[in-house]
């Protein structure tokens, strides 16, 4: 099987354009199949700063209501996917920005209203995601970009979740290839020691996961991500990878700086 | 060869709920392969107004500068894009919305600066428009969605007219399909008496606008229109009609209500 990398950035890369820069130009660079995963960053809050759009919370928990996701279609499916688009274009990587709805690439249902209506928040639908269309793209030298959007069959826009869309594509193309999925962190990797930037796990597999959550050794906040890594890698994917965006180019080798996490 | 059907819509659609309601459910119903080619509509300039974006002019010329190329590209590409993909989704219909960028799918350049400065503008580089990776889309049953947005390859975008983009496409892809290229006007046709809304002319070839210019029949403003059709089918393009948006699903069969214009 063909090796394939699905890489996933977040704010602390969206948000500074020279780290973005830096990190467009070593994702150009990666000669297997690729897929790059982005998530909103604070542009969409800012945004809606001027606009006059208030961020909403119910118990805690973000609502997407009619102008919240009028608001991040804009800027995640609009600003932000196609200046990244623009810029890999013009290192010669044939990137194309696409949202979940777009070829339905990413099926998904909207949340249901239980205790809480969390608004135009899409859910993925793993199950359904087309592997062979993804793949179409893919062998044509189709480098795909995908903002964190669904759609709900209704005719609306979902905002979703960047990491689970990363981790659902991940899982239904590792059937076709030989998958890495890649997480850009702001650490280097998992650390062992929270305060020590130094103490970066490389390997952790689930019997050292085992021994170092009986241990206590982790960081709670890191549990929930390396919970979500092995269920990754149960559902087929062969690999997952914590590491810095700055380390991208190294995280793709078999020499690796980041947490590399296996079976 | 297979038909193929290349739409453009405007702002009279775009800006008309109801109307684009009822255009992509026609739309979404056409057999044959399609694209569907977007113009802007009012919906930037109205959020521009919001966010305090002043529309710049030079002797009476659009200039779209950076504050305005980061306003269209969040509204063409992101907001009312993705809208048209998600209902056409509901639809059933594959839709992928696209701009000129992704996948390099509309080669454009940043429009020189002569005796003005357009800014972020771009002219199609229409021959080097890619016809086989448009193959691979609609060859697959996807249906692509363009916004119009291009980029300059050294990582900006450019806002790039839509009908021209119609157009260099359908040229493109004539070498592939029989294409008939349709533009959504706000009225049913070329009109012989301008004031006459039943005064369609239905069918225009060379010979017959030759002798309708020489008669001085036409209004002005439509002459441009149909110096570009003839352009288009000079290079190619089978068919261009010129038809309301209501009359969509009729102007794809062979007994047209708006205007056919054939070599």
């Amino acid at each position: 099987m063909n090796n394939l990398f699905v890489i996933k950035i977040g704010g602390n890369v969206i948000d500074n354009p020279a780290a973005l820069e830096n990190f467009l130009a070593d994702f150009a660079a990666i000669r297997a199949p690729k897929i790059l995963v982005h998530g909103g960053g604070k542009i969409a809050t800012r945004l809606g700063d001027k606009l006059g759009i208030e961020s909403k919370y119910i118990d805690g928990r973000r609502i997407t209501d009619d102008e919240t996701i009028d608001l991040v279609t804009m800027v995640y499916g609009g600003l932000v996917n196609k200046k990244i688009v623009a810029q890999l274009q013009s290192l010669g990587c044939n990137a194309m920005g696409v949202t979940g709805a777009d070829g339905n690439l990413v099926p998904a249902i909207k949340r249901p209203v239980e205790e809480i209506d969390y608004g135009w928040v899409g859910d993925v639908a793993a199950e359904s995601l087309p592997a062979s269309r993804w793949q179409l793209l893919l062998d044509n030298g189709i480098v795909p970009v995908l903002a964190p959007l669904t759609h709900d069959n209704a005719g609306h826009i979902l905002n979703t979740n960047a990491d689970t869309m990363a981790s659902s594509i991940a899982v239904a193309l590792s059937a076709v290839y030989s998958t890495r999925l890649i997480y850009c962190f702001e650490k280097k990797g998992v650390l062992e020691f929270v305060e020590d930037e130094h103490s970066v796990i490389h390997t952790i597999t689930k019997a050292s996961y085992a021994r170092l959550k009986a241990e206590q050794k982790l960081f709670a906040g890191i549990l929930p991500k390396l919970d979500n890594a092995f269920a990754a890698i149960d559902a087929g994917v062969k690999e997952v990878l914590i590491g810095h965006a700055d380390d991208l180019l190294q995280n793709t080798t078999e020499t690796t700086t980041g947490t590399l996490i296996t079976a």
